[in-house]
């Protein structure tokens, strides 16, 4: 469990505010790893020991999990417990569904010893309301994180609705602030516009902001960090594909930690910039 | 794989529009069962042996497997390789996410060689807009059912609120008729008021509506059918708890079967109301 404090002190220590998204594809891995008995795991174990002092969290995507069925949900399990106890440990799984089913959503990501898995946060999908949100704040200590604005082009469909509230995702950010405060709560906002964060920061001065599409999405570090930094900096920048495959060889963990670095250097620069260390 | 025509001719030939909802909480089976090596397998199996004949779709709601770890997905793959071939089989999964991510939930429910679980249809959640959908609509014959209104009290939260193109529900609506014809889409529809459906109809004249809520949730399917059904009946209705846990003793499958066939017996008569048998 990371409180907030804890995720700010570790953002300072590491001078660092990336996430490492582990959207492992079994089709993407180097292929020498299929020989091991669990590649994904191995892939994943070997990418968390090359980057797990540059990064203050990591994200798996259940989705690249479930793709392979049982084996792929005993691949997650054992890299959630791999996991470094002082990284956030966040599964993007985008639930949502009515009160009864989403405390099974909350067992299944939060509840060791029900499903094998306990991750800190969870992503969830705002369309059906409070309900969808409140079974995994029944947890203490965990996170939500919502989504509010992604970086896809789908985005447009809906989010930016205008509604008697502002855009749709204004909307969801103006009332989910009512159901939590930014010791529990966190939003999904994509980075493929800068200016949008100051939106965001105006219903939502503290939280942290979960930042997807910098890197393969094509956001820029530096525009996210000009409109949405705070002073406890309140961004976690994840990045998937330009670390995770960074190389297909031999040297995959050599060169994601190169990546990462690279990330990582540049972060400690924006913190640096906005007094933060 | 059942099509459009199939499954007309089914709610015709069985006189039901019924879907049982295998939302099975381990936690809520009959005490006896838990002796055997999959209790919540072996539920299901009796469960789908005494409705099997009442009601055209099946829907295990995948948070409840999930809950379990990986036991639960054991469960679920087995139940879905179980369930009978003329059934629709829909995963309850409403899942939402970015095209790549979205390709792997596909695999994740419609490939059975890459997971071992092929289900007809999947429910998706539209908050991130055609993205989330267009994965699934590439694997031919394969539903997808978006949700559209929800019969929970968070419902209420954002799918009510009036935007440019009327309420966020029906602005989904009207968007995602863009996307596939009636043969592939279908719409989750909560039951709770029945004047709701005609508004539905006026933009979604032909596709399939699923509708949970009636039972537990508390819907009416007299109402549902006054306001929804069409010529070719048009509507699914989902029944979960008040079916599947009609008893918690011996006669737990004879008791659902019960419930079962009261429901089916009010949805003869609704079919031939309308002239559809």
């Amino acid at each position: 469990m990371i409180s907030r404090q804890q995720l700010i002190e570790q953002i300072k220590r590491k001078k660092s505010f990336l996430c490492v998204g582990l959207d492992v594809d079994i089709e993407k891995i180097p292929h020498f790893l299929l020989d091991h008995a669990d590649p994904i795991f191995e892939f994943n174990r070997q990418i968390i020991d090359a980057t797990r002092d540059l990064c203050i969290a990591y994200k798996p995507n259940s989705a690249f999990y479930e793709a392979c069925g049982v084996k792929g949900l005993e691949s997650l399990a054992k890299t959630w417990k791999y996991l470094p106890a002082d990284c956030l440990s966040i599964i993007d799984a985008k639930r949502g569904d009515i009160g009864n089913t989403s405390d099974m959503y909350a067992r299944a990501f939060f509840d060791e010893k029900a499903s094998g898995l306990g991750f800190d946060a969870i992503t969830v999908a705002p369309y059906m309301g409070h309900d969808s949100v409140s079974s995994y704040l029944n947890y203490p200590g965990k996170w939500v994180i919502l989504l509010a604005l992604t970086s896809s082009a789908g985005s447009k469909d809906f989010q930016y609705l205008s509604t008697e509230d502002g855009f749709l995702y204004e909307a969801v950010v103006k009332k989910a602030v009512t159901w939590a405060g930014p010791d529990r709560l966190m939003f999904v906002v994509g980075a493929t516009k800068g200016c949008e964060f100051t939106d965001i920061r105006k219903f939502a001065p503290d939280n942290f902001l979960l930042v997807p599409g910098v890197g393969a999405q094509g956001g820029s570090l530096e525009e996210v960090c000009k409109y949405g930094i705070t002073k406890d900096c309140g961004l976690i920048v994840n990045s998937s594909r330009s670390i995770i495959y960074a190389s297909n060889g031999k040297d995959f963990a050599e060169a994601a930690r190169a990546e990462a670095l690279k990330i990582q250097v540049q972060m400690k620069a924006e913190l640096e910039k906005a007094g933060i260390i």
